[in-house]
């Protein structure tokens, strides 16, 4: 690490989803909803219907976006064709409700969050980026209690390094003075590292399949990349960081 | 009008969808496709179905937010409601995929507005504030041939007060130095002169039920208000408020 520095820490970005408070395992329970509803109708035990819902997930992600509102809808269309169109109304209706309850579930903050945004808060600018929907991201995050933390909530339609390019050319800060600190090593570490930033990811215990598939970072991005267990060690790892 | 001034506009914001370009007319023609797939199930003559309809979009916009997925939730809910579960799978489907024509069509942008909008950024910044789906709202800007033209495009989930405050504040703009630009009195003109900005109503020949009801501006605050025939007047209109 003697050849790469960190020229003090001007903006510390952070994930929302699995980062900050609890989300995949609502989308998990969502998804056990779903397969409850549909395996009255077809035999899912060999696993094509999960196959089949996220193939028509990630082929409407272009159309309808990340978030709840694109899942139901998803939802809802590979219901109709996984039973050939038996599915009946109030079924329908039952999938409709599944996204609902997921947009109105209470926010459960992840273990040390509040102090460790806190305390980095007291040293740093620190903002919110997200993608999802917009009226769920911004329900959340009023509901955490941690909106006045952040300087700044951007909630974004793809995280990649055009994104990013453009939040840090607002934000008025250089990559090499910015620090993502995410779950999502394709969505929050990688296209940083990539622009010349930062990137501390804290992996969640579950991931989203689609989250999953991505390249590594490149071998000569590692130096400026951290992995912690928890976000309780955040504050220290930005002291590394960034001595003041 | 002497007893109030303009010191100079700062900033210019415009709304998006039915001022920049046609939206109202897709979501009638939407609600046509609709009403044809339901009334092979329920006689609709009485106009009960689009009162429900209604009923059933407005009571889920605090859920679901504005936009096409919303209207897409909730016209298959309204659908499942006015058959009484009756609907088969493949209208279901048809429904799903009216909201996906919706989100792919080519944006038709309003007579004049490239020149318009083009005169204006030249002699201030101009911003887009606008609510409605994140992903189709900035795949519209894109196509729109606009977005270098805005210096920031700024996708909100409602236009109240408090939402053009934190906006204002973001563009470190005092309201007295702030214009919006739009067809909505209820979203675009209203909030704003309560703040002490100004607004310049643009109607459309369309306007969307749920945007009609509103109060009109106050009437000390009218002064503050312009309302023209064609987005090819704005220009000169600014000239009148901000004389250089």
């Amino acid at each position: 690490m003697s050849d790469i520095s960190l020229p003090g820490i001007a903006v510390v970005g952070f994930d929302a989803d699995d980062t900050l408070w609890r989300s995949e395992d609502f989308f998990e329970e969502a998804q056990d909803r779903y397969e409850a509803i549909v395996g009255r109708y077809v035999d899912l035990s060999d696993s094509t219907a999960r196959e089949q819902l996220y193939g028509i997930e990630t082929a409407n992600l272009k159309v309808f976006g990340y978030g709840v509102k694109s899942m139901t809808l998803s939802m809802i269309e590979a219901a109709v064709l996984l039973t050939d169109g038996r599915i009946d109304g109030a079924d329908v209706h039952r999938i409709v409700e599944i996204g609902k309850d997921m947009l109105v579930h209470p926010v459960e903050l992840l273990d040390g969050v509040t102090e460790a945004v806190g305390a980095v808060a007291e040293r740093f600018p620190v903002v919110l980026i997200t993608k999802g929907d917009l009226i769920h991201q911004e329900s959340k995050v009023r509901a955490s209690g941690l909106s006045s933390t952040f300087s700044r909530i951007e909630i974004v339609s793809e995280k990649d390094p055009l994104t990013y390019t453009r939040v840090l050319r607002e934000l008025e800060v250089e990559p090499g003075q910015f620090v993502m600190v995410g779950n999502s090593v394709r969505s929050d570490i990688t296209p940083v590292l990539a622009l010349g930033g930062w990137g501390v990811h804290i992996p969640y215990h579950l991931t989203w399949q689609y989250e999953e598939q991505t390249e590594p970072p490149a071998a000569g991005d590692l130096p400026r990349m951290r992995t912690l267990a928890s976000m309780r060690e955040l504050p220290d790892t930005l002291t590394e960081l960034s001595p003041t």
